[in-house]
């Protein structure tokens, strides 16, 4: 029945992370690979809380079906933080509410991927972005990404040389290299997709988790026709209950991403965005916010301090400033699945390069979590990688 | 911007159901429209109960990320039940839970339709099915569905003259039409499709909702190389965690899911699997579901008598065993669009014909589901029906 099976499928990788996660079922495995938020962070008492008040004062209404674009309440609450945080000028009907920030990828890339279309990414850029889009099969055309955010250049002449779809970045903390694009080429960035036909996908997971230096404002935000902004309660509140978002105050996009959403799953788990809704209504998000980002911080500390004191000095790490993940690059020709296998052996996993690029094997860099582990824990992890280094 | 978008969303319709819904919100109207379980069905107490147990027992684990096969428990009950109820043979590692069974259907697209390749389906046929196809442009075969099931001759027909990648059925209490396939159509489908390379769908959201008659096997069960079976908990538990499932024996069928699922959402919502799974183990389900269906059975007994009493003769309606919805086709030249124009007018709204069959305007047959109104509002939106035909 082998040739029953679509062409998109055949060509969409598998997650290497799904196979990492088997080994680090095992207790003793300490795992740098996941991207799981650490379960000290989640508010448990308050969501049971708010379980319990849904029920008792909406009853029935919580287990019915829902509206495909998401609970009212929850879309204007949605928009009103990122009024008050960023001001931006988003109202509910700009807001969809996705099955995760994982789902916003898949319906973008239904909406807007014809079989062969160009599509710019970052690279290394975000594995599951890769995932999702390489079902709907474009061109993937890579832009290097620098301590500085893109490579502008490569950029311009990308969107010049091809009629891109849209633009795929991770401007704040990015996955996998914890790069944040500094200021300036976020406006080089915003000038050059003013001037092209083509839609500009900002996701930002991990906006909210910045442990040093100050915010900087999106790159489209709410003001460029064609932005697109993602966003995701998994990181600062609970990732089990699979809610995100995706905000444009483009109608067109917005009313085919509806007609997506509703062929993929009708809506998201109503009962789920009610219990968010009521949360955020009775409890403090920022000051929620300020706990976990000092914990990453010092998870992040012992990782950097382990990494100074251990690694070879021919290894060179990114410092992220906020988020969950740094970056680290062999020296050239080495390869860091090779290590990976060493380090297994070891009973320490991260994740290998390759699943970050679109068309790379063997590449000399890994990725490294922070945020699922204690500062004890990290430190004798990177020491085990250190010693098959 | 309009040439950015895909061709597949270009020709996704939306929903009809949507736009209903909207008319729908008004209290007054009577809506024969959605397919929505009746909320008095819900087990909410039950439901609290499960809720604050997984919580107090599992802590942490419920709010973090969770595989994308889904909660292995739950997977086990449900291929328990299989068993117990119908002899199947479904183990956990055949179940892929998904995000509401309309995901299901989006994931078989994604895995199995390559632009332009035929996909077989009911006439008329079940409009979330068509929708979440159409993204994926296949080339629609139309099998028409007759009293007993679907037409052999012409399912034989379409099976040897393309190179069908699946046909979708719903076998018990069809959508929209109300109809079970006789045990004789099933048999004779069954040996039609162990002759052709094609997977064969059985998608049965509504199969424990029977109140008549006796339980039919599956057409393809676990039995076939190419058999895919799906359930859903929204017609028996609550459709707001959206929460279903793919059974196949299929290994290689399996392995693409699973990355399709993957690519979609990573894994759907944690917390509700674990909430169902608690229900499922302190409660009967099926002692909850004996109460539901002597709930329909009163309410279709109401529309049915109701139709009997108001309807002109001329106008013929199914009589279901079971299930949602019941079909009517009024006399050949009327457009139920027309009828819907004056019923809504009258504050009465069911779903005209037209969405349930993939190349077909101005369709002369109507879909009325029964079980979100009480027999009294059924008399009388019937009524209203009857005094605009």
């Amino acid at each position: 029945m082998e040739q029953l099976f679509s062409e998109g499928i055949k060509k969409t990788p598998s997650s290497f992370i799904r196979e990492i996660l088997k080994t680090t079922a095992q207790e003793d495995v300490i795992s740098f690979a996941g991207g799981l938020p650490n379960p000290i962070s989640f508010p448990i008492n308050e969501l049971k809380e708010s379980t319990n008040r849904i029920i008792t004062t909406f009853e029935s209404k919580v287990f019915q079906y829902g509206t495909t674009e998401g609970y009212e309440p929850l879309r204007e609450y949605i928009a009103d933080r990122y009024k008050a945080k960023h001001g931006l000028k988003f109202e509910k009907d700009d807001i969809l509410i996705t099955t995760g920030s994982q789902q916003a990828l898949d319906l973008l890339g239904k909406v807007l991927i014809n079989k062969g279309d160009a599509v710019a990414i970052e690279k290394p850029g975000y594995l599951g972005a890769i995932q999702s889009c390489s079902l709907y099969q474009p061109s993937f055309k890579e832009i290097t990404l620098t301590q500085e955010g893109l490579n502008t250049d490569e950029l311009e002449s990308v969107l010049q040389n091809n009629k891109v779809k849209f633009l795929y970045t991770v401007p704040n903390f990015q996955n996998p290299t914890g790069i944040t694009y500094s200021r300036e080429n976020r406006a080089k960035i915003r000038e050059i997709i003013a001037d092209h036909d083509t839609f500009l996908v900002e996701d930002d997971p991990y906006g909210d988790l910045r442990f040093e230096g100050e915010d900087l404002s999106y790159i489209g935000g709410d003001f460029l026709p064609q932005s697109i902004l993602l966003g995701s309660i998994s990181k600062i509140i609970t990732p089990g209950f699979r809610l995100g978002w995706i905000c444009t105050k483009n109608r067109e996009l917005m009313n085919y991403l509806v007609i997506a959403k509703q062929a993929a799953d009708l809506h998201s788990n109503i009962f789920a965005q009610y219990i968010i809704y009521d949360y955020l209504s009775h409890n403090d998000l920022n000051q929620h916010i300020t706990k976990i980002k000092a914990l990453y911080k010092e998870q992040s500390s012992a990782m950097k301090e382990a990494i100074q004191q251990y690694f070879p000095k021919e290894v060179s790490c990114t410092s992220p400033q906020g988020g969950m993940f740094m970056w680290a690059t062999l020296p050239k020709g080495q390869s860091s699945l090779d290590l990976f296998q060493r380090a297994s052996q070891k009973k320490v996993v991260f994740v290998p390069g390759d699943p970050f690029y679109t068309n790379q094997t063997n590449a000399p860099t890994l990725r490294l979590n922070y945020t699922n582990s204690n500062p004890d824990t990290i430190t004798e992890g990177i020491k085990r990688i250190a010693s098959v280094m």
